[in-house]
This record gives C-alpha cells, structure tokens and sequence, in this order.
C-alpha cells in the first residue's frame, strides 16, 4: 500500500472537489471569503467550539450538518459574527441562501464557518456581492486561494493533502486550516476544512473526525482560551470509487490513521504559526494508568504558564514538569517518575541528574523539543504539542486594540 | 461591636503569641527562617495544595495537624525540600526532633511549611543551627520578623491584624504570608500563618479556615500552577477569654467575617506583589444560577491568558470576558448578559455599547479595576482577584535558570 503526501497539496487535491478564494472587503486588501464545493453531493462530519456562547455561522453549521447530503463550505476571515444581535443570524440566513440558490443546492447542504472580531455588525452586503465571483472562479486548482481566504494573523496557510490506497484505490484526503494565531484583537479561532473522495458512510465518517481531532486538535494549546467560533468540517463525496467503507474494518483504520496524519500535520503548524511562538514541544506522556489519564497529564504540562514560559526561556526546569502532573487529581508515584528533556533522562525513577541541567540547557535552545515523562504505572500513553510563552505573545496580545 | 485594623498589626498582635526570625544560611544575606509560638496550648487549622506531588513539611503537617494541640509554627524559605528523596523526609523529621525538645513541647505540636526550589538537598545542618537563636529571640514584637523569614521574591511582607469583639471581650486576629510571586526558579508557593486569641473549638476553628480560604486565598491567581508547597495555617489559643466558640452561632459568624478579612487583605497583597504584575483586576459575577457556577466563571475570566494580557495593555475588550463566560460549561443567556468596567457597562443585556469603548480605555490605565459580569440569571454571586499578564511576567519566568 503506497502512501505518500501530495507536494503543494490542498482541499482540491481529492477528486471532485473545485475552490476559490476571494477579496469582498471584510477585511483590507485580503482575500476574505472562501468557498469549497463538491462537484458532487458528498456526506459531512463536523466538531465545534464546546463554548457555550457560540458564534452564529456555529448554530447555523450544527443544525445543518444534521442533513443527509453537503455541497459546500462557506468561510470568511475579519469578523467572527458572534454576539452582534439578530443581524448576526440574519446575516448567515442571507449568505447561505443567496448560496444555495445560486449553485442549486439546498440550503442545509451549505456549512459556513466565520472567524475574526467579535461583537461587530457583519457586512452582509459586502460578503453577498462577494459571492458571485467566488462561485465564477471555482477550480480544480482553487485550493490555496480558499485556504488564504480564511486566514486572519497567520504567517502563512496550513495546507496538506495525501495519497492513500484501499483495496487498490488510490484516496486522498486534503486539508487546510486558519489559525491559533491569536485574532485581532479577540481569541485563537481555528478553522479547518477537509476534503475527501473516499466512499464512506456518513456515520463511520463522523466516527473518524471525532476520533482524529481528539488525538490531535484536542491535543494542542497556544494559550488557555477557547474561541466561539472553532470549527472543523469534513466532506466527504465517494468519487475515489473504493468499495464504500461502512463499518469499522480495515478500510476504516486505513482512512482514519491517514485523517489523523492530516490532522496532525495542520495541528502542528498551527502551533508552530501561533502568535509570539519562537519554539515548540511535543510532550509524550507514557506509562499512565490508562489512556486518558495520560492525556489529561499532558495537556496539564503543555498549559502550565511555568511550563511554557521555562521552554521560551530554553531552561530544563523539571520541576515545573513535576508540579504539572502533580496538579491533576490522578496518584502518582514520585519514586517511579522519569522526566526527560530531548531525550536525556534528568529524573530517572525519582532520582534527580542536576549535572545533566547544562548540557540539556543547550539542547532546550532548538525550534522543536520533545518532553517525555514516564509514570511508570501502567501502559496509558498520549502525546501533547504546545509552544513557549513569549515576551511577544504578551506584547501582540495586550496592545492590539479594540 | 468595634472592628478595627490594627496599625502595623502582625501574627504577634494576638495575645500569647512570639515570633522570631533568624538567617541560617539557607539562602544568602536574607531571612530565611521564622518561629511563631503560642504561650499556652493552641488548637489549629490548616489547608495545603491540593496537588499530588506534596513537599516533604506538607506530608509532616498533614499528619501533625491531627494532633488536639499545637504550639509553634516552624517556616524556612529558600528551599522547598520537595522531590529530593527520602533526605527531605529526613530533613523534617530532625528539625521537627531538635525544635520540639528544646520547647519541651510534643514533637506533633510543631506545624511546619517551607518554600523555594524544588529537587535540592535541604542544608539540615545549617538549619538545626538557626534553631536557638530563633528560640532565644523570640518576642511579643517578632512577628514582622517572622514574616520576612518566609519570603523569598516578595518584594514586601504581607501582614495584617484586625480587632474585634465577641460578647465583650477583644478577640484578634493577625497573619503574614509569602508571596504568590514566583519563586526562583520554580513556582508560586503561598505560605500563610495566621494566629488568633480567640477561644473557639478545633472544629470550628477549621471549618471556619475552610470557608474562608474557599473565598479568598481559592479566588486568586497569579497563573494557572499549583505549588507543591502551598499552605495556610492558623492557631487559636483561647487567650482573649471569650465564651468559647463551639457552634456555628453569632460568636463563629463574627469570627469568621474577621478572618475573611485578614485572608481577603493578605490575598489581595499576594496579587499586588506577584512578579511582574502591573495591574490587579477585581472581578465580580453575579446574576448567576448559584454561588458555586458563579465562582467557577469568575475563576475562569480571572485565570484567561487573554483577559490577563488584555488587562496588560489596559484594553476594555469585553469580547475575551464574553469569551471565558462561554468557556465554562454552564449555560447563559447572551441576551441578558451585561458586562462593566469600572462601572460604565458596555454589554447591557446583550446589547454592545462600543461607544464607550475609547472613554473604558482611559479608566482601564489605573492600577486597580473592577470588572462586573451580570448573567441575570439568578442570585449566584463570587469574586475573584487576578493581574495582568505581563511581558515582565514572562522575562522573570523565562530566565531564571536552574
């Protein structure tokens, strides 16, 4: 079985899928309006923000979501159409419509999701005069214009599509994703679009998008904040011609570890795109007691502010990693604990190596670092990716103004 | 009924109690032990950090603090004595030996708390050292001297005496504390020793610790660590001859309103002196469905990274408080849902109040603001202290190495 990345691959790169970016003046001098479409009627997955207060195109998205069939993803950069009163909603009623009508399609197989500012009246105007000329410029290699319609303070789009096979049919899965850049001046929205010609049933294929964005979206933070607006959405339209995959078999495992590669591959530059960000770690947290203790441990040691303020500092203060996973509720045992940084074991069974500090210290000035923490109890492992807390994630996040 | 604070008030305000503070070498040129004793046998209280990686004292006054009477409280700064192996254990035990005998009190009636770095071999030698000159300079005016003994990058002591009476009779209160300021290099410990002549049962005395510190010490951040070391304690020894306190009648509902006091001051001195704080923020929920949902949003705006960096930049950027309302998982009403700083509301029931936003931005330049969050949706109430997060927070945290 072959399975390779696609070079400049993107949300087009699967069969049947056409894209376009377009500039229609939410924001200034920057495409600002996406549309993805499926040449044919394809099924949909979706997760979202868990933030009660839930931007407009999120409760129009979940509702609709709930239909047999989708054609299209709707984005739009430079306002987060979240708590702005009923023209919010109104606003979402007209674009998906107007939408709608003009491809000829239904209007619950339309999924919207928006990022930017919160609290400002949505241009509707502007967007709907935008439409037009995003349906006329839709093509097979639309791909990166629509990922750079969605972006906000993002150095750069997060693309990815690969290639696949199942039982001897080539699939791809494409993606591209806004970022946990932090938004001018609200919060870290992220958005996701994927893309798929796999034939795969509407359920299994929900399966596969919670169990990949658990593993991997679930698993990164650039700061504490939950945003209104996250937003992941997954299409799905069969036009590889494999025999569809409907339970949960070999042709489901081989999909969903290829999703999960998609979806780590955008997580990572996320991360790695975030605002004030100068370094990264992926924590590995082995021998929990079970899976999701494991995972709770790491997440507690990626958002600890010791714990991200040591790394942009590059300085291999274990204790900070001890008091994190002292700080969950789960038992552990400070005798069995190895704590390494890049490899080098600076507690090992709860002895302390102090000499290993400035060789490691040296180590810790690297782009990417890896942090392993062994409890040694049982066999629970998970994975962690965050980034360091900078003078210049304080910097861009306090004086940009309202 | 006077209720008076008591200028320049401390732990030795109280009647019965002295205190000295002595430096054994712990740390350099500074401070870094401290005596409290009681003249007569006292009951106590005491809480500790709720994380699973305990300091060696903690695990000796857990257990100690079972005993029906205490006498001294025993504080060093400096030195954790944390995750350093069974040294520390050992550390403890020989002080606690040597510190008793030489009271002629039992060794379970000596409380003890320490602070500093995390993972070092504690100076047992030097310590046993400072032990009889702390006993010999103990004095009715030695509290302020015990509070400096506890500090480590505080840049003041935090200290406070109140007056009251109960039935006639002038009960006090005092107590010190260090800081919520981090500590070199490893985390924000908090120490508190509170002392009291009031005649009360053990009991209550700790139920009462308990609803105060929930209030108070549990409603503040500096960030989102959890020491290892963390610890409050108080002692009662009767001698201001009031009826004695044994049910939670008028004489306990004085009480405990005064030591919400003391705790409510000192706590409000550790946001004040955490590192690289510039601005301290009160928030204040009400309007919710109870008191408990009310806390955890009031905790969950306060411990935001970008409501603390928006406090940074003096930013009244409700959208991040809307935000974090929404990050709990308690449902609210966006249309009822109002929001203040320093008393000029700018959400009002749902409805965005931008104009104000330019007028906001100048009140948000004091040192101290008020932000009001109104769910209107019951009578649930809490408060909650934080400061900003500044890029000075992060200089310190960053380069202060192993």
């Amino acid at each position: 079985m072959k399975k390779t990345i696609i070079p400049q691959g993107t949300v087009t790169s699967p069969k049947g899928f056409v894209a376009s970016g377009f500039h229609a003046g939410i924001k200034k001098n920057k495409l600002d309006t996406a549309l993805i479409l499926s040449t044919s009627p394809a099924v949909a997955g979706a997760t979202f923000t868990r933030n009660t207060a839930k931007a407009w195109p999120v409760l129009w998205s979940k509702k609709a979501v709930q239909h047999r069939t989708h054609r299209a993803i709707f984005g739009t950069s430079g306002n987060a159409n979240c708590f702005n009163g009923d023209g919010g909603r109104e606003a979402v009623r007209r674009c998906v419509k107007f939408l709608s009508a003009k491809l000829g399609i239904a209007e619950d197989e339309v999924l919207i999701a928006q990022t930017g500012i919160i609290g400002r009246a949505f241009p509707t105007a502007k967007v709907l005069k935008g439409i037009p000329p995003l349906i006329e410029t839709l093509a097979p290699d639309g791909g990166h214009r629509a990922a750079q319609g969605i972006l906000t303070t993002d150095r750069q789009t997060k693309e990815i599509a690969v290639s696949f096979t199942i039982e001897g049919k080539e699939v791809r899965i494409g993606g591209c994703a806004k970022g946990a850049g932090m938004l001018n001046p609200n919060m870290a929205t992220m958005l996701c679009f994927i893309t798929t010609d796999a034939a795969i049933g509407k359920a299994v294929l929900r399966q596969a998008l919670k169990e990949a964005v658990d593993d991997t979206f679930n698993q990164i933070c650039i700061d504490n904040d939950m945003s209104t607006n996250d937003t992941v959405f997954i299409l799905a339209n069969g036009q590889a011609g494999n025999p569809k995959i409907l339970t949960k078999g070999s042709g489901y495992k081989i999909f969903v570890s290829q999703l999960k590669r998609v979806c780590r591959t955008i997580a990572k530059g996320l991360v790695k795109d975030g605002e004030g960000v100068n370094r990264v770690a992926e924590i590995k947290v082995t021998g929990a007691r079970n899976p999701r203790e494991a995972k709770i441990i790491a997440r507690q040691i990626g958002q600890s502010m010791l714990f991200k303020t040591m790394l942009a500092g590059g300085d291999p203060n274990w204790g900070r990693v001890v008091a994190a996973v002292g700080s969950t509720k789960f038992p552990f045992d400070p005798k069995r604990l190895d704590v390494s940084f890049e490899g080098v074991k600076v507690l090992n069974h709860g002895r302390v190596h102090q000499e290993q500090v400035p060789a490691l210290r040296k180590k810790l000035q690297r782009k990417q670092v890896d942090v392993a923490v062994n409890l040694n109890l049982g066999r629970g492992e998970a994975r962690f990716l965050t980034c360091d807390l900078t003078q210049a994630y304080v910097r861009i996040n306090a004086w940009l103004t309202t």
